[in-house]
């Protein structure tokens, strides 16, 4: 038997053993939320955010959570110490739950939730000194990427379109302009302000992405919050990328063309360091989460 | 135990106790497709076309399909066996498979690939007679609509606000004009010609309208495959939805405005006679499916 690394609808039990029904809305329609938890020496990062923003998603779909913020800390807290996880990620699922297929949201549905632990391998450390690497590709997504939800099969398949080019990732634009890339926020140093796109349906509040906002503040780097062309990405001093798994990944080239100096900027550089001693001070908290 | 009516990866089982495990692409991404079959006194109804569109969906995505097309009738022509089923609905979905969450297709990864027979609940025969309601929503959908993947939540979102207008179905429109509903395709009649959304990207390729194409082709009825404003739809002379699971079922009433007369139309009455003359072909057949 595997380690006991998922909680599955009121059980603890290992992933590999842990079963939804075929006719879970999850599958059937992607009609479930979802979050991903980074964890730091055995502390769970940004735990508050993170929840706040499921309830959003969860809400947007008028689905219950069934736990309140309290029980969920406790069954990550209770996974974190069955896995001895040190660093590792915590992936949390919302379904609307199981029905005969049909759209309506079905009359008394049970949601199916689940969390699973896993240790997960730390982004190569020469991805933040050389940085990464991207293509712009067009927008497919739909128009509430506002919600965390399960719909992410867009995402996929420009993640591995990036693959195919060869490259780290996809930045993502439509008719407004950038939006995001296939998995972390989008975010531009131009004439020495920190230029992303605006909240909206069209994006998701990132949670790492708005740390940092914050965390320029008080660095004194001005902030706007705009749609950027491609043009304005493509010729802009830095770039950079922003997730719970990545944290802030520089991006040092485009579509082949060498972003600024081609090398990770200042800017990219002071928020790392910031968000770093957030990290630590998460790490060294004695209590399961630090907000 | 329950009526066997389920196949999942080489298993017959009944549908309750048919499970996939957490970490299906499926309920993680929707990185999957489906298909609906109808099966009328027994019989499959339209198996290729339906079979020919699942093969594309699944190229579309690179995600192969287990079985080849004798292979997967003679599972459905099992299912019907064991459910004694006359009149009903074949739902068939295939994933890329399990692997641990992340956006890249995995290597090595096994497709899940399940059916789930069920009779179901003819539609009341008084839609057909008197027609259906509908309100005009934006099409929020991403933009594959081509591929039939398990991306439906703006659908599901969509079938849900009809309800809550107290209609009957959503009619979607994009900035291109009218694409479809949440789950059936759009035709209209506007001077004696019967108008469609044209197939593209924005649109499924529906199975039943492109046998009511062919129909009106046969009845003298002239087609023209263009997009429609929706100023057009609302002063159309006749609108109806086509589905598998509907067939044609009119439209008399969009945004609470009469269609034409408010009553179903001569053209749906001519399609609607000539689409039952295939069902009861279909019905009649010795074999288990029909072409």
């Amino acid at each position: 038997m595997g380690t006991v690394n998922a909680f599955l609808n009121g059980c603890f039990l290992p992933a590999e053993n842990a079963y939804l029904n075929i006719e879970d809305r999850g599958t059937l329609f992607g009609d479930g939320v979802y979050e991903f938890f980074r964890v730091y020496r055995g502390r769970i990062f940004q735990a508050e955010e993170h929840l706040s923003r499921l309830r959003y998603s969860a809400g947007e779909l008028e689905i219950k959570v069934p736990y309140n913020n309290v029980e969920i800390v406790g069954i990550i807290e209770e996974l974190i110490s069955n896995t001895a996880m040190e660093n590792g990620g915590i992936y949390l699922q919302l379904t609307r739950g199981d029905g005969p297929r049909m759209h309506y949201f079905p009359e008394n549905c049970c949601p199916n939730f689940f969390i699973v632990a896993r240790e997960i391998l730390p982004v190569p450390a020469e991805l933040y000194e050389q940085g990464v690497d991207a293509v712009l590709l067009p927008d497919e997504r739909w128009k509430r990427c506002d919600i965390k939800s399960l719909n992410l099969l867009p995402n996929v398949l420009a993640k591995e379109k990036a693959k195919a080019y060869g490259v780290y990732d996809a930045i993502l634009h439509s008719d407004l302009g950038v939006t995001e890339s296939t998995s972390s926020s989008v975010l531009a140093v131009k004439d020495g302000v920190l230029l992303t796109t605006p909240p909206g349906p069209w994006i998701l509040p990132g949670v790492t992405k708005n740390t940092v906002l914050k965390l320029a503040g008080e660095l004194g780097i001005p902030v706007g919050e705009r749609f950027m062309t491609t043009e304005e990405l493509l010729s802009a001093d830095e770039v950079m990328l922003t997730s719970t798994r990545i944290d802030i990944l520089p991006v040092v080239e485009i579509d082949r063309k060498a972003v600024g100096s081609g090398r990770p900027g200042p800017v990219v550089f002071a928020l790392r360091e910031s968000f770093a001693r957030l990290q630590n001070i998460c790490a060294s908290e004695k209590k399961g989460f630090c907000l």
